[in-house]
Formats: C-alpha cells, sequence, structure tokens
C-alpha cells in the first residue's frame, strides 16, 4: 500500500459517491443506489471485507458483464406463499431488497413466506438485509451459496464442493433484534486472504493443504486447499451437515446446481420471513426472545471475556456510532476508492473534519 | 451391569413388546404403537441413546405425568401454510408423525408449510421422522428444543441457557435420502454420560468446568460445567448463534420460552415441509441434489479416511440390514428392557435365532 491514509466520510456523502460511480460506470440509477446503501451498511455494521472494499470487483464485474448493468427479475414460479425468481445478474442488493419487500408482504397473508433465488451477482454480508423484516416485527432467515466457487470440501475429503454456505437470520425483540450471520464454514476466502496479506497464521487448523493435511496456513487456500467446514477435524461433521443443508435450500428449490456450469459470481439464494402474529402471537415472540437475550447478556462472563453478547449487538452500536460520526475506512479501502474515482471521473467525497474541540 | 448379554431381536417382535409394555403401562395403545415405531427406527438407524433404551425414562414420566397416558392435540392458530399446536405432554412420536402428515399435505398447497409445536413430551431422535417427507420427494427441516433443561452456555458464558438444540433436515435426491441431524452443541447430555460411564474423556475440549474453564472431562457438566456450542473456544461463536435460532424457532413461534417456567420433559418444536414442485420443480431439485452427493461420495478422502459419506448415508444401511436380520440391542439396554418387561408383566421378547448355516 502507498500511504494512503486511513479516513472517516459521512454516510450521505460515502452514499453520494459511491453511487455516482456505479452509474458513471454504466449501473441503472435505481441499482447503483442499492449497491451503495448495501455496501455502505455492511461498513457500518463492521463487515469491512463485504462494504465498499468491493467497489473495484463489482466495477469489474460491470466491465465483464459478470453483473447486469440493468434489467429486470423474472418470476419462474410463484404460489402466493412460495416464489421463484431468476435475476439475469442483477445485483445482489437489488435482488435481495425486492425479496425481502416481497417476502415480509407475503408473511402477512402466509404466517411464512419463502424466496428462492438464482442467477443473482454477489449479495454482499446478508446480515445488512435482515433488518427490514425484524423493523416490521417479523423472523427473516437467508441463505446463498455460490455455484462459480468451491474451496470447502466434504468433511473427510479433500477437493472443494462448496461455497462456506452462510445462514443469517434477523429475530425481533422488544428492543434491538438478534442479528446473526454465520458461514458452515470457519472462514471464508476473503477472510483468509486478510490473513494472508497481514502475514497471519490462522488461530487454529481452518483449512486443509492440497494433500489433505490440516493447516492454519491461511496460503494452503491458495495453493490449492480447502477449507474446513464449522467444527474443523474435531467435529467437522456438522458444518459439512449444515452446508448440505444451504446447498439444497438455495440450488435445489431455484434448481440450478453444481451440475450446471457457470462463470463469474453466480449466486442463488433462499429467503424466509415469518410474522410471529400468524403464530402464538408477536407479544408472545418478543417476550420469548427478550428473555432470552437477558439470559445471554446477564450470563456470567469466563475468564478474558468482559462481557457475553448477543449476535448482531456489536454490530448495531458500530452502525449507530457511524451514523452520527461518519464511516471508518482503512487506508487499503480508501486506495480502491481513489482508483474508481479516477477510472470514473467522480470526486471522492471529502472526509469527515474531526474537530479537536466544540466550536 | 449384572451380565445380561447383547442380543439381537427381530423388528416386528421388538415393537410389539414395546408397544405392549406401553400399552400396560396405561399408554393408549396408537400412541404406544407411535412411540414404539419411532424409538425402534431410532435403534436401526443407529442412534441407540435415542432408542429403546429410553423406555424405562419413558416409563417413569408416564408414571409420574410427564408423559400424558391420553389427550389431543390442541390446536392454536391456523393459517393454512402454518399451524401452532399445544400437545399436552403428548409422545412426540405421536406430535411429530402427526405434524409431519399435516405439513405434507399442506405443502402440496402452499410449497412450503410450517407447524410450531410447544407441550411436546420427548421427540426422541428427529432424523428419524424425516423420511416421511423425502419418500414423497419433499425436503423437510425440524428442529426442538427442551425448556426444562440448558446445559449449554451462550459462547463467553459459564451458565447453561439452552439445550443442544438440534437442528435436523431430509433432503431427498433420486436414490437414498441426505438426513442430517446435528445439535448446535458439540455434543450431547447422553453422549457426555456415555462418555463418563466408559471412564472415558472427550476427544477434545467439549465442555467448561463451572468456573468455565475448557475441559475434556464429561463428568464436568454433571458438576455444573456447560456443553460448548459448535466450534467450541475457536469459533464456538457459530454455534452459539445457530442455538439462539433454534431457539426462536421452537420456542418463539409457540409462545412458550425461557420465560415460562416448566417441569419435566416440556419440548418445543419447529417444522418445516417444502415441495420442489412449487419452486423450479422436483427434477431440478434432485439432478441438483444428485450431482451434490456424487461431488461427495466421490471425493478424494484425505489419510485416515476410507470414504466420505453423506450424512444418512450408514443410518440407511444400517436400518436395511436391521429390517433384515433384526434389531441390535447392547446388554445395557436389554437390562432396562428386561425391568420393563418384569414390571409390566409383558413377556421379553425372543432373540432371533442365530444360524450357523441355511436349512
Amino acid at each position: 500500500m502507498t500511504g494512503v491514509p486511513p479516513t472517516r466520510i459521512a454516510q450521505p456523502k460515502l452514499e453520494h459517491f459511491i453511487r455516482s460511480v456505479f452509474v458513471a460506470a454504466g449501473l441503472r440509477d435505481d441499482l447503483a443506489a442499492d449497491v451503495a446503501e448495501v455496501l455502505i451498511e455492511a461498513d457500518m455494521m463492521g463487515h469491512a471485507t463485504h462494504g465498499v472494499a468491493l467497489v473495484p470487483m463489482y466495477l469489474k464485474s460491470l466491465e465483464s458483464g459478470g453483473m447486469a448493468k440493468d434489467g429486470e427479475i423474472e418470476v419462474l414460479a410463484d404460489m402466493g406463499a412460495c416464489a421463484t425468481w431468476t435475476c439475469h445478474r442483477l445485483p445482489g442488493a437489488t435482488v435481495l431488497k425486492r425479496a425481502m419487500d416481497l417476502a415480509i408482504e407475503r408473511a402477512k397473508t402466509f404466517g411464512c413466506s419463502t424466496v428462492s433465488i438464482t442467477d443473482s451477482y454477489h449479495m454482499g454480508a446478508l446480515a445488512v438485509y435482515l433488518v427490514q423484516a425484524t423493523q416490521q416485527g417479523m423472523m427473516a432467515v437467508l441463505s446463498s451459496s455460490t455455484l462459480s466457487s468451491n474451496g470447502v470440501a466434504p468433511f473427510g475429503g479433500t477437493v472443494g464442493v462448496m461455497t462456506p454456505n452462510p445462514i443469517a437470520a434477523g429475530i425481533p425483540t422488544s428492543g434491538d433484534p438478534i442479528l446473526l450471520d454465520i458461514s458452515a464454514s470457519i472462514t471464508t476466502r476473503n477472510k483468509s486472504l486478510q490473513y494472508a496479506a497481514a502475514g497471519q497464521r490462522f488461530p487454529g487448523q481452518w483449512a486443509l493443504d492440497v494433500d489433505g493435511n490440516p493447516s492454519d496456513d491461511p496460503n494452503a487456500l491458495l495453493d490449492g486447499g480447502t477449507l474446513l467446514p464449522i467444527g474443523g477435524l474435531d467435529h467437522g461433521h456438522k458444518g459439512y451437515a449444515l452446508g448440505l443443508m444451504v446447498e439444497a435450500l438455495t440450488q435445489g428449490f431455484s434448481g440450478i446446481g453444481r451440475n450446471d456450469e457457470q462463470t463469474g459470481t453466480y449466486t442463488t439464494g433462499f429467503l424466509q420471513v415469518f410474522d410471529p402474529r400468524a403464530f402464538a402471537g408477536k407479544d408472545a415472540f418478543t417476550r420469548t426472545t427478550d428473555h432470552l437475550v437477558k439470559l445471554c447478556q446477564n450470563n456470567h462472563p469466563r475468564a478474558g471475556v468482559d462481557k457475553v453478547r448477543v449476535p448482531g449487538e456489536n454490530a448495531l452500536a458500530r452502525r449507530r456510532a457511524a451514523l452520527k460520526n461518519g464511516v471508518d475506512l482503512s487506508g487499503q479501502i480508501m486506495q480502491g476508492l481513489a482508483a474508481a474515482a479516477e477510472q470514473t471521473g467522480v470526486k471522492l467525497p471529502d472526509p469527515v473534519v474531526q474537530r479537536l474541540c466544540d466550536i
């Protein structure tokens, strides 16, 4: 890196910039707005690997046709409670925001609704989309898999078959929602690249090298190795099973799987939204989840842990701070944005002025 | 153990015996038939901890009122695609077999159907129920949690909050289905008891002792410790997140959670059945899952692994062998059955005669 300093930018200015960059690169304006919003949400929630760091990759995909510049979602099937979409490589941000809108509406009628998605471009951080549902008192469950990538081997095997296959869920309470977003593998390709770039080893045996030997070297993946499923060598049959479930939910229902050769970032998705009003009621639901959160947050922590947290707690606190104070971006990310600004002729936004005292 | 030998019993004779024992103990005949069928299925699939080994516990629960002797399921809500049941401590075998029947029927209309269950008695091995759906080309997802038990602490904490919270799924292919059944904790209380009884340590740091120190001692759990979520100390935030999701799915929708004090084996459940015909079609689904199974089963195994298997593969092979040759029961399990026979006055079935040559 050639010395670009980390920078803090106000969220509206950053959003205007990212949107303008994509419009300048040919993406339809409403799609560009979705992408900008979703990428910046990921940064604000602390998922920097899935935030505006992806702008250079997205721009390349626009050039190559891996992400569509415009187009419409095509409905392949619609049973009311369940819909199946093929999305012609539209940005995952647009696909999932619209799927969430539909699923929320349909859940009001059917109690639970499902949207099965194929041929989407990259979806980013799944956790970002969940709040759309939890704000209306609904629970959302969301998974994805990418057909063109296969860094995770089945437990006991050495040849990559699956992607990390995330499962995300938004669980409403009467306060902040629980927002979970986990992959079925211990780590992901992006995180491995970060470890490798920082010259660090994994904290444990998180990968297998190309010969199937357990390894804590993040470069193992780049050299033909594979990522271990959750549980690793000790109990990785559990992560393997979860990964298979996500493959079936995302690819099986949408009908396009690893038997269909795909190029670029070809993503399949599975979304469900549940309205607790259709079951024992919204109050009973949040009374239950409120109590669960309390049992966890008030739990006696073990040595070295300051406080037990529920998933999403840190992310939502970070998001509030970022909305108030601006979005923090590393020097490496700023370098990518500077290149995008140069490529598209869009001016980089001014950083937040850091006042040393109140005026 | 006082030297009861392991025994092999033909499935129909064993089923008749178990059913008769429960009828003699006062359980209504149709409920006894469900319990016998489901417990023996677990033994045949190799889940001996959830098989007829549970007969003594079930008999005690019948005496104490923890399991109801008769009664009916009460429908609390029914939106068509989603139903909510309270089950007045009926056996989980009956509850889940009926829930599966309803969900399969409803999935034909709505594409996906959901049954939310509260106040069930023990459900046993969830994997057993899945075949009801996969035989009709449908995918089933099933979870449970038990309110009266809490051996799993949140990640970073030391006080038990949750049960192991299993997630099971049956995924149809054109051949055998994939049947997965994993808990959100590394191991379960029953498995810990087995390790302790055998004088063995866990293969890894699977528990925390009462002070929050990692431990491979199965007795830690009995001494006030807790079971670690999947991923353990290394990446247990993932198992913790899964456990929270199952708590919300099972307790949140059914409306009875850990804020409601419960005694005995009070189990909540969450069942979904999906009909691929409502999405991209049954053929597209099984074409996808067939290919996935092939990629796994043909995978090059790592050193020490003879063959990569998909979840359920061994269980279904064992089941076929047991149906043909009889159900193998350990001396310890036979001792429990002998006690049940004595208690109820039902005669123990004859073992399979092991012929040394064809007649």
